[in-house]
């Protein structure tokens, strides 16, 4: 980071820092105390905590004397309308009181977020950073562009010299190494693998639990997504089954080993503090499913995205695609990081705040199927002649692939099937895009639902209410959208859409009255004749 | 009204008058040349407007001058955190448009309100004034104190001196005539009848319709009421029917005549003014099922509820109960004013905006079996020990009562009874309040739903949408409130409230994430070994 864009954070400080502690100690905590430093020269904003078990002690028992505000209540009310939606304030708080080498770090990431992304993100989470790209762009192209693509963070950004990265092989292979990025990109040493993945959040459409079923708060707050909490990019680099045969090849083969990824992005959990880490099975990348990638889409890896390097780990929860990578770690078993070990669980319905252990929610790896409508919006009031035009998109993680999209115009019951050259192409690791002209003759309010089968013949749950978890993950079930149908190919309709129209007032929305009366004396009375009055004649 | 309280309207002028009025023409309309005044001494209040067609006319060219404002939006947004939730902005305009002798009428009625309701009144409306009590007590007693009483009015609250007062009966009977108070009461002329009768407003429980489907923005706005729309009292008077005999009997009796009803009080339509009016049929009357009541629970009528008189149409909508009723008017057919032709009408489910015909629609009269949940409210999170304990009304009208009240815990799939003894008495024209401990062993969200049968046999609809209409009336619908079930007798629950206790850490709302962790590493990977682990062996 330059000195020019540190003073920028500077005038960003009051505005969205909160830099202001309550301090429950009498005596005012002093981060400088803690002599906190960047750990390598071109690392900025990459502080290392798992190399130094006495560093996190010390840093549990020094955040226990703030009192950081409790998580914003924004289930059991209504989400605030404003852009970023939530603002992050306890994690930039935590990050204030790690003192100087931490406390710039949430004005920095911002900065990122406006270089890199398109400018009307919807900003779900101001710090760390959570975005997504408004509907109607993302289901315009089956490859995401690269600043429309959500962003995930779990931490800060850091900014990093390509020229001084490297990253570290460790654990279970026989010959642990050190690589840089130019050995990486040496094709005498690497093949390079180049693969279509979409990549998904287990929280995207996770807004409709929070809207039937509020859940955990949680420490870094689940955030609020709508439907865009998904992407597809052509990513490049190295296979990681090639970096591990690199370094000698498994010391100890056995389904159990995982690979674990380690970022330079600082994570907080329960007053402790982590550097951001998760695994994915040995078998995972056995089978080349396991990318080290530094291209998006032909493009180096924007910096929000995890310059220099990231992994992409197909067909799984975004989450394990760690980004700014800088440790490999071939362990016996899972990583006990509390981002796999505590985070992306997926629970039973009955559990909750009253009795969740880490134990009783299952792994969430491999994407189930799930699918969108991205057009007409929840309630949308659409005039239309008869055929109401629906787009979305529709995935299946694990190497699955959706082959039958279908929607229906009535909850549910009736199923249209997407014509087959309205899908978008086939990739095993990413969505399809689709459309349809859905047959309505209905008027009033209806349910337009989608839903996808893969080529297991998985198909989605029906309701939110089916598959709902304390975690709020993975909010699979068929997407319904309410909107009310306007078929102007009925005459009393096309008669009183006229009559706005020649008034020149508004028809919509809806909810506004119109300032015609609905039917004159005579018509009434001639219309209650016909129907024989309006009580029996004996 | 006193000099006292005019003097206080003056105060209130700029808080809730809202005489600011955006006027279309280039001259400022000068209401007073319009000559409005109180029809008559002792009545303040009351303008006629029915005896006056010339007059209405020129009020509809008048009012066409003025720019007032749309409906207010609460039904495509959340509703404002206020009480009153809606003020009555248009409303209020109408009347102050019309000059003195109607421009105080919305501060005067609202100090009816502040007199003569609870303090904690929910105001669903200012003015028009539409307010229900809060749902603890609306349930407390089967008989309703007259304090807490839900009011739906459609204008302004006329002060009327009984010692002035009288009523007209006129249109299809032998003898037309005028009545005084003093005559009614005279037990010579006429027999007492008092009956307990359940009111109901058809817009009771509209909120959730609101919530899922919004509707017709209305002239009059559709007010998002919750349960407490309906109230119970002892009504005492005279039987309408004793009344037309008194007037000599009908001079054609035939199955369509009905009798309608006028009151004091102004009601706007489309830009036009009018009476409130309204009609119940001759048969109706003819059974001793419409009163005209001068007590309510053994007290003068308050003002807000048609002091010195009003209609009471036992089982109907309460609309149909006309207040401060200044004539009766046997007619052919039913009454042709705006509040029985074109408010309070049922629609098919595709009738909206955009085709809606006041034919379409049929009339409502008689209420339909009904019930609601008044504890636990949605959203709550209950602690108990295996058994929920729930609250609440049902009723059903047209001279049908509740036989059978079931409760549901798990959406509407197995169905408890209300036992008889936990039922308040029979009334033929009154509701019962019900509760229930109902065994839940479940925990997390849950769905409590109630049901009523009628002596009839008739139930309700399954859902909200199973009965959705335009105009949001009568939502009879399964009453469902989402309660977070956190049950006390299992062992991992009871150990985790027991943690929270010792922490002095309270455990609500659900959404606040506790301090401590949810799992040691110990008994994690216990755990984890007992289940085999997160992947499979081979």
């Amino acid at each position: 980071m330059t000195n020019g864009s540190l003073k920028k954070t500077t005038v960003l400080d009051t505005e969205i820092l909160h830099p202001s502690l309550a301090i429950r100690t009498k005596e005012p905590p002093n981060p400088e105390a803690l002599g906190l430093q960047e750990e390598l020269p071109g690392w900025h904003g990459y502080l290392e905590w798992e190399k130094y078990p006495e560093r996190k002690k010390e840093i549990k028992e020094y955040m226990k004397k703030f009192d950081f505000p409790g998580a914003p209540e924004f289930q059991l009310v209504p989400l605030p309308k404003t852009n970023p939606i939530l603002e992050g304030v306890r994690w930039k708080q935590y990050h204030y009181a790690l003192g100087k080498a931490a406390r710039d770090i949430p004005a920095e990431s911002w900065l990122f977020v406006e270089k890199e992304k398109s400018p009307d993100m919807i900003h779900v989470l101001q710090f760390p950073y959570n975005g997504e790209p408004p509907r109607d762009r993302l289901v315009a192209t089956s490859i995401t562009r690269n600043e429309d693509h959500f962003v995930r963070n779990h931490g800060g950004i850091p900014e990093i010299d390509e020229e001084k990265y490297f990253f570290d092989v460790e654990g279970l292979v026989n010959n642990p190494r050190r690589i840089t990025m130019r050995e990486l990109k040496d094709e005498t040493l690497f093949p390079r693998q180049s693969t279509v993945v979409t990549i998904q959040c287990s929280g995207t459409r996770r807004i409709e639990q929070i809207h039937e079923y509020p859940g955990d708060g949680d420490e870094l707050i689940n955030a609020p997504w709508g439907e865009g909490a998904i992407g597809t990019a052509r990513w490049t680099g190295v296979s990681l089954k090639k970096v591990i045969k690199y370094c000698g090849g498994l010391k100890d083969p056995s389904a159990a080993n995982h690979v674990e990824f380690l970022g330079a992005d600082t994570y907080f959990k329960k007053g402790e503090v982590y550097n951001y880490a998760v695994s994915a099975p040995w078998r995972k990348v056995k089978i080349n499913e396991v990318l080290l990638a530094w291209e998006m889409n032909g493009k180096p890896l924007p910096k929000i995205h995890g310059f220099p390097l990231r992994v992409v780990v197909f067909g799984y929860i975004g989450a394990r695609s760690c980004k700014w990578l800088t440790r490999i770690n071939v362990i016996a078993n899972p990583s006990m990081g509390p981002v796999q070990q505590k985070e992306y669980l997926y629970y039973n319905s009955q559990v909750g705040k009253q009795n969740a252990s880490y134990s009783s929610g299952f792994s969430i790896q491999d994407m189930p199927v799930s699918s969108a409508i991205m057009s007409p919006l929840d309630m949308d009031q659409v005039i239309h002649d008869g055929k109401i035009k629906m787009r979305g998109w529709a995935y299946s993680g694990g190497g699955h692939w959706p082959v039958r999209v279908e929607a229906s115009g009535d909850g549910g019951s009736v199923w249209y099937e997407v014509p087959y050259q309205n899908l978008s192409e086939k990739y095993f690791h990413a969505w399809r895009l689709w459309e349809i002209e859905l047959p309505v003759d209905a008027e009033g309010w209806l349910e337009l639902v989608v839903r996808c089968w893969d080529n297991a013949l998985n198909t989605q749950p029906t309701y939110v209410r089916s598959a709902w978890n304390w975690d709020l993950h993975v909010t699979s079930s068929c997407h319904r959208v309410k909107v009310f149908s306007i078929n102007r190919t009925r005459p009393k309709t096309a008669a009183k859409l006229k009559m706005f129209e020649k008034m020149g007032v508004p028809f919509l929305p809806i909810t506004q009255p119109g300032e015609m009366d609905l039917e004159d004396e005579e018509s009434y009375l001639r219309e209650m004749e016909a129907r024989g009055g309006r009580d029996p004649v004996e």
